[in-house]
């Protein structure tokens, strides 16, 4: 069975190759940079948005799996970015492409921000999708792309809406690894009201699901990766706090709240339970680990 | 002042075309294919989804207004085609070109599909955006990405909202035309239920709207380019029969209703009516010429 990976060099898609690694499985990971062989790892280096290299890379690689991750990814600007565009045309081109070479399942990485947000619980197949941004409505587009596409031909996929991930090797602009950081270097913590209910999974898990659901060949349409458990980002944070022997002043309303985000976002992950996937960590110990790793840094 | 016009040979664009010769305005007219020249317009052949044309094309023409209509419109399959992702890239990227050059003024293609079609009656920044189409999700995008690229660089642009145009040089296998060639040719017409009610616009109307955006440099976002009457479709297919002598079968219900399509799809032209704007052409005299074409070309 040859795995490809694409945005393999992401953050999400560093834990998909170790979560593969771990079952013993190799894996064809695709960047758009240049990577040293590791083992089990055979690395490949594409432009997804350059003219044809989808198709040439597909078709040197014949995979039978494709868990597609690549997207861009820049924080902040994502939300907002033209090359989204770009990507939504990459997305459905790299489907095409490995359904052509006999490809036979196929993950694609969606996102919470595809839902209507004042829903607050979103439930797949039930929650409209109404997304206000441009990323969520390009992957919303992608999806609906893909679905009409794959019921067609009869692809079997999964449409994977990823909520927050959260752990080792997160973009330090991140919510997470900034609050941590300040508590390791002594520095105030500045944060929006934290009123907001979020939905967190620790990054190995939200890399196990991933992987799960390539293996589950049954598993069929979309499916929340998400942990269905609403936390206050206020309560996050003092559970960072709880792990730090000084205490730094933690500032809530200094930080203006996004315009327009949700005071609840949680996604059920019932379906996804339901093919025999669960999670590892719970929170408190994924958040003691991410913790520690920062105070082990700071000594 | 140099007017650039993309998708200039298509439906939409000879009618803009003929409006701006009207006017005496000279025209750049952008096509993909070759085209000889024609007083007032200066035709030039591009590609705007192959990489860099369209930058190099407005490095050319450096245009002062530009109306933007091309897309993928291919009858029938537009509304599901991977094409629209590449047109939402292109049509942002030949804004930000458009920008970039100096350009003072833009109007871009939009449509009644990005609309909630539930709404049934649909005002500008009042009724919500909830496509149900791949069409009228990548148009709805485009829109919300140059909305925020016009605000934060002080672009002035229009997005025109275009509901049922009809009349001269429609494609063949939209309703109007088979309707009225069957009319024409003695053939049953086979229609679905006809209950439906829609917001038709003469096609020259809806031309001399989109040259009236072009040069009301006042006017600012989101404009519906409709009529506001609601038309039943099968008063409407009436309407045409009753300018034949040799009366065919109309057989409603022969064909079934595209699934999800709505009952009522009207678009309010206040906003546009506002600007100065007025059609010209009931849609009795619309008709009435409309089917005399066909009535002609039969003899």
């Amino acid at each position: 069975m040859k795995i490809l990976v694409t945005g393999a060099a992401g953050y999400l898609g560093r834990h998909v190759l170790a979560q593969l690694r771990l079952r013993g499985l190799p894996v064809h990971a695709l960047s758009s940079r240049p990577h040293v062989h590791e083992e089990g790892v055979s690395w490949l280096q594409a432009d997804l948005l350059a003219s044809g290299q989808a198709e040439r890379l597909i078709e040197q690689v014949c995979p039978d799996v494709l868990i597609h991750l690549a997207w861009y990814a820049k924080h902040g600007s994502f939300w907002t970015a033209r090359e989204n565009f770009a990507w939504s045309d990459a997305s459905a081109r790299l489907l095409e492409s490995f359904h052509a070479v006999g490809g036979r399942r196929a993950v694609l990485a969606g996102t919470c921000a595809e839902y209507d947000w004042s829903s607050g619980y979103c439930i797949e197949d039930v929650t409209p999708m109404a997304p206000s941004t441009l990323y969520g409505k390009c992957k919303d587009a992608t999806r609906q792309y893909i679905e009409g596409y794959a019921a067609t031909r009869g692809i079997s996929y999964a449409w994977a809406r990823i909520f927050f991930p959260y752990g080792p090797g997160e973009p330090s602009a991140r919510l997470l690894p900034s609050v941590l950081s300040a508590m390791r270097d002594g520095r105030a913590v500045k944060c929006s009201h934290g009123r907001q209910f979020r939905d967190f999974l620790h990054v190995q898990d939200v890399a196990s699901a991933l992987v799960h659901l390539a293996l589950s060949t049954h598993a069929y349409g979309n499916f929340n990766i998400s942990s269905g458990r609403p936390v206050q980002l206020s309560s996050l944070i003092e559970m960072c706090a709880s792990h730090f022997r000084d205490q730094v002043p933690i500032e809530f309303g200094a930080i203006a709240a996004p315009v327009g985000e949700p005071q609840m976002l949680v996604g059920s992950p019932d379906k996804l339970q339901a093919t025999g996937w669960r999670p590892t960590l719970s929170l408190e110990d994924g958040i003691a680990d991410y913790a520690n790793s920062y105070i082990q840094e700071g000594k």
